[in-house]
């Protein structure tokens, strides 16, 4: 390690203390990998343990030009959080920026660091009978969750980060060190432009989000799950028409799985049964629930079981488990990791018009069955949502050319033909910000830059796009 | 008339026909007045007929370095779509824009241009049975209630516009006439700035709304609605969270009410009863609703029956009125009406978290009880979302230094001591700009800045703040 960066390593050490500055290969390392992709080097790891060594840190940072990436808990799937394999910058992490986390039960909110996870903020809630019902497969911090406006399997009901968002507070790059936004919890607030909407989905692009206000809502005190066999795709989108036609707003996941998505499960989570005695073509999981306890007339259960009996006995349904909800959304949340020890993935996350699902899918489909025919299309997502994670598992020696060219012409089915989205939830970082590049039209870029160049001049927030 | 306003007038004529141009004094009143403040004098009207009209009548606007304001339906309250009074500005109204209203059951939304009306994106949702759940006084346009952010009575459980925009269309004055934005109509969509989140709650400041997507929800299939008079307006927050703990997702609205507006309905409105037998202290209009319609075992009259049973029993409230919920938002509905005919009105639309409203709300009355001993306070609001309109019935011969100092007292209290805001849901126009000016961060009203020479430099779209 060079002379310079020694001192640089002391100044900070003296301010933050041991466990906020980590050099030792040992102790980086869990903050070089990446949760998809190949990991990086950093030069060390900073860790302050508030919003106030936050600032500092940053202004520091930002006063010996050095180069950085910010880190929540590194869950993100675009590589935004990792930093680049040359060594050269150093890693951000907000995990010990733990000040404040505070539910306040009468604004029906919490007040929390950017530091604390999902997880904690839902230990803390629902002591007061509260939730914060983002439902991820993943446990990141609250700051990474705003950057990259996470979404997840309850959108269809709650919204996703932005819609729950009532302040947010962050540090600048330019003026360095200083502090934005607001900690208020307001519910109505229009007078102009809004920190937290800015910095909610542009991953840590424009600053280091230090803490936020949420909305919560309160705990679900009954709900119903059924796994359902279906012969296509096309009757799934029935199905949620008129499941949202008579359950309304009690409509809280509708999740579509592919046969091949289900069948990874079954062959890679000996714990996980799969219902199923042949495996359908495709299949949803549905979820209605309520804040309403059971005994005062509303039964869910019973509706879902009356409704799923009217739609077996009309032939629209092949096949439906109603099982305890627990059970159900394991394999939801098994899918991810079954398919990827299939083998060697290419994955996709990508979303359109749920008016053109079924259509887009079959596209998709005829697309990768004619470039890789031995492709195994183990799509599955929110398609409450139009989401859908379309991965699929490739042979193992398939050259990276054919692999670009995939992507290429998947994104542009997704994006040029049904006005879709190259990444409905994961966000952009290192490892798509091509087709930022691609997708983006000149004018947003623009502004985008011409906002980069307002808050971080200098492009120290390396990572992030715009 | 000068010379070069009619060629300029002829210019736009030629391409907008008569129904796109106005010059006449009385065709042009309707667009010259303002919803509560004083009217203004406008050049012309101009009226384009379609999205593509309208980026032609902006980029020319541009090029002949005109200054204009925009308006859609002119029902906004603090004056950011009325001419200015010095006759030198061009109004481009929105209410001719109207290429596109579609509603898409299977996404749940609707694809709507900007001169529709709200009541118009209704009456063809209720067709598919859905709703866009945005619930007002006023009938505003699309376009006005995006750039407004609106917000209204069923926020605290559908959100407002920003929680229902899915994307957004604009035109901006630079470059001139170019259209920006999306109309794809997705859920999930994370790929940078969102010129949606830009252009809602900027007041039409960064360009001007040509359509829009929005969620619609299923609509209600049952509802119950009570008035509540209660001691004091603690007690309302009490029962605000009990309610939300015990019905959940079905909580639609919480309004609350001050004795003084009661009585100011009772008295100015003959066909609108207010059915208590004395006038309570605090009263709180509460719904719940549900899409799950009737006979499926969930009945929100008799749980809200049984409900309010229990909370008079235990001498929680002083007397409570179930009625058909039409005749109990008639009450709600002729508030603010009511109000202004009892004389001079001085009117605040304020919100501070829900766990500051009650201490709020005593210091606020403090505060105007000390000042003008003879003001009437008839404040109302959406207490389910801490906003609290505090109207204020003033003497007629009050001199307007007095009034200043009060409004500066009052948003001081609100903004610095209890953290509020100043304009929770009407937004920011000529009217309370200056309170823009003392609220706003230097930082804020920078980046605002920025954005703004980036895309109107010429300032063109005057009336509107950044």
């Amino acid at each position: 390690m060079i002379d310079e960066a020694v001192r640089q390593i002391e100044t900070f050490r003296c301010r933050l203390g041991d466990p906020g500055v980590l050099t030792g290969a040992a102790d980086k390392e869990p903050y070089e990998r990446s949760a998809r992709h190949a990991g990086g080097s950093a030069v060390a790891v900073l860790r302050p343990g508030s919003e106030a060594e936050l600032a500092w840190t940053v202004k520091t940072l930002s006063e010996l030009q050095l180069p950085l990436v910010v880190q929540g808990a590194a869950t993100g799937l675009v590589g935004a959080a990792t930093p680049t394999p040359d060594g050269r910058q150093w890693v951000l992490s907000t995990q010990r920026v733990r000040d404040v986390l505070e539910v306040d039960p009468v604004n029906r909110c919490v007040r929390v660091s950017a530091g604390f996870r999902l997880s904690d903020v839902n230990r803390v809630a629902a002591a007061h009978g509260l939730v914060l019902p983002i439902d991820l497969g993943a446990d990141p911090t609250i700051g990474g969750m705003i950057a990259t406006n996470t979404g997840g399997a309850r959108l269809i009901r709650y919204g996703g980060i932005r819609e729950n968002l009532m302040d947010v507070r962050a540090v600048l790059m330019h003026p360095a060190g200083e502090c934005v936004g607001s900690a208020k919890g307001l519910r109505k607030d229009n007078t102009g432009l809004s920190w937290a909407q800015l910095l909610c989905g542009t991953f840590g692009a424009l600053g280091v989000i230090s803490r936020a206000t949420l909305k919560l809502h309160p705990v679900q005190q009954q709900s119903a799950t059924a796994l359902i066999a279906l012969s296509d795709v096309h009757a799934a989108i029935g199905l949620m028409c008129e499941l949202e036609r008579e359950f309304g707003e009690m409509v809280s996941a509708f999740e579509g799985i592919s046969g091949a998505a289900l069948e990874a499960v079954a062959l890679h989570q000996r714990n996980v049964p799969v219902p199923f005695a042949t495996m359908p073509a495709y299949a949803i999981l549905v979820e209605v629930s309520s804040a309403i306890p059971p005994g005062q007339g509303l039964d869910l259960e019973a509706m879902l079981m009356n409704w799923l009996e009217k739609r077996m006995v009309a032939g629209e349904l092949a096949d439906a488990i109603v099982d305890k909800p627990a059970q159900l959304w394991r394999i939801r949340h098994s899918i991810s990791e079954s398919v990827q020890a299939c083998g060697r993935l290419v994955a996709f996350d990508l979303a359109v018009s749920r008016s053109r699902f079924a259509e887009f899918r079959e596209a998709a489909v005829h697309v990768v069955q004619d470039m890789i025919p031995s492709a195994r299309i183990c799509d599955f997502g929110h398609l409450g949502d139009g989401g859908i994670h379309l991965n699929l598992v490739v042979p193992s020696d398939l050259d990276t050319a054919t692999i670009e060219v995939l992507r290429d012409t998947v994104y542009d089915l997704a994006v040029f033909q049904f006005e879709g989205s190259y990444s409905a939830e994961h966000g952009v970082g290192p490892y798509n910000a091509s087709y930022y590049e691609r997708f983006t039209s000149p004018l947003t870029r623009e502004l985008a830059h011409s906002l980069k160049m307002f808050l971080d001049p200098r492009r120290a927030l390396g990572n992030a796009q715009l």
